[in-house]
């Protein structure tokens, strides 16, 4: 069992572009960061499909699920993403990093909300078993599984895009780490990089 | 004849570590970026052969060197190199970026000395001949570049390594740039992406 952290960056280091919120998950021309996720150019007005990945963006997000146990991210994606439309989409269960617990969703949509990193990281690796653990963004909660160094494996999408503003990945981080090139995927629409990270 | 611009950077997106200069060109903890030059780990106290280049990351840099017929590098990143020793060992003419022009080396090193970006890049187009101009480090000659709208194709190679600090590549950049994944190469210290700037 691992603890896996992923995410999608601009060239220039961004999860999204300017002025992301609830309206623009992904901020001003943010959608191209995901455009590995959706198989192609989408946007917010169009339909799209979340599971036409292609290629070796396909390959990537398939090895992903193969070995997911359980899932955290933080409040804030969950509200970007729509919540998914209200049923957890990732298999296995997504623990959602949140002070405002008071309107958690019925477990059964696979969400469950949790006031802490520490405490969603003991109940997903509980409820993953012998799966992996994916810690998905935002930029924030990425940044707190590396700053706690529970990440065995750094997985780093990069889109090829430079966006010129919006969340930095790695914004105020100040921590030095290691890693090693564990496996590289080339995609139409996204490079893939996982990393073992060295301890 | 294409103008591709090329560098490298952490995970966080550093080209060097904290407190880069003369005396230790890549900042603290920066060697780590350039592992894939070197062949491997490598220090500022111990001789160390830029020709020891292996697999993948030799293959890129030789792509590279190939077509290469003239370069473009800032002052920062000459002097911070050690000036290569007082010969330019990348074949070509190196035009280096300088306001300080007072002490130019002899043309026969294969330094010249060139004072603001349009001229050096006028000149290095005209040495290239059919050959390709590549502008490399540092930071700021890649971010004229790109912000001159020159750039055909960008060379990144990621280093396993977040650094936490140092001198950001896309510090203060707001252009908002469109690209293509053209090739990827897979080295042991670095992952090599070449794009197409998409116009």
């Amino acid at each position: 069992m691992s603890v896996i952290a992923t995410i999608t960056t601009s060239l220039d280091g961004y999860v999204t572009g300017p002025d992301d919120g609830p309206e623009q998950g992904l901020g001003r021309g943010g959608e191209r960061l995901h455009y590995w996720v959706m198989g192609g150019p989408w946007t917010y007005e169009t339909e799209h499909d979340p599971t036409q990945q292609t290629g070796a963006d396909k390959d990537y997000l398939d090895s992903l699920v193969a070995t997911l146990g359980a899932g955290i991210c933080g409040r804030g994606m969950y509200e970007a993403a729509g919540r998914w439309g209200g049923t957890n989409p990732f298999g296995g269960t997504l623990f959602v990093l949140t002070h405002r617990t008071e309107d958690a969703p019925d477990p059964e949509t696979g969400f469950v909300f949790v006031d802490g990193f520490e405490e969603a990281l003991e109940r997903a690796r509980e409820a993953a078993g012998d799966g992996d653990v994916v810690v998905g963004g935002g930029a924030d909660t990425i940044r707190q599984a590396l700053a706690a160094g529970v990440v065995d494996r750094l997985g780093l999408s990069t889109a090829p895009v430079v966006l010129g503003g919006g969340t930095r990945l790695f914004d105020g981080f100040t921590d030095d780490i290691d890693l090693r090139i564990a496996q590289v995927w080339t995609g139409e629409w996204a490079t893939h990089v996982l990393y073992d990270v060295v301890r």
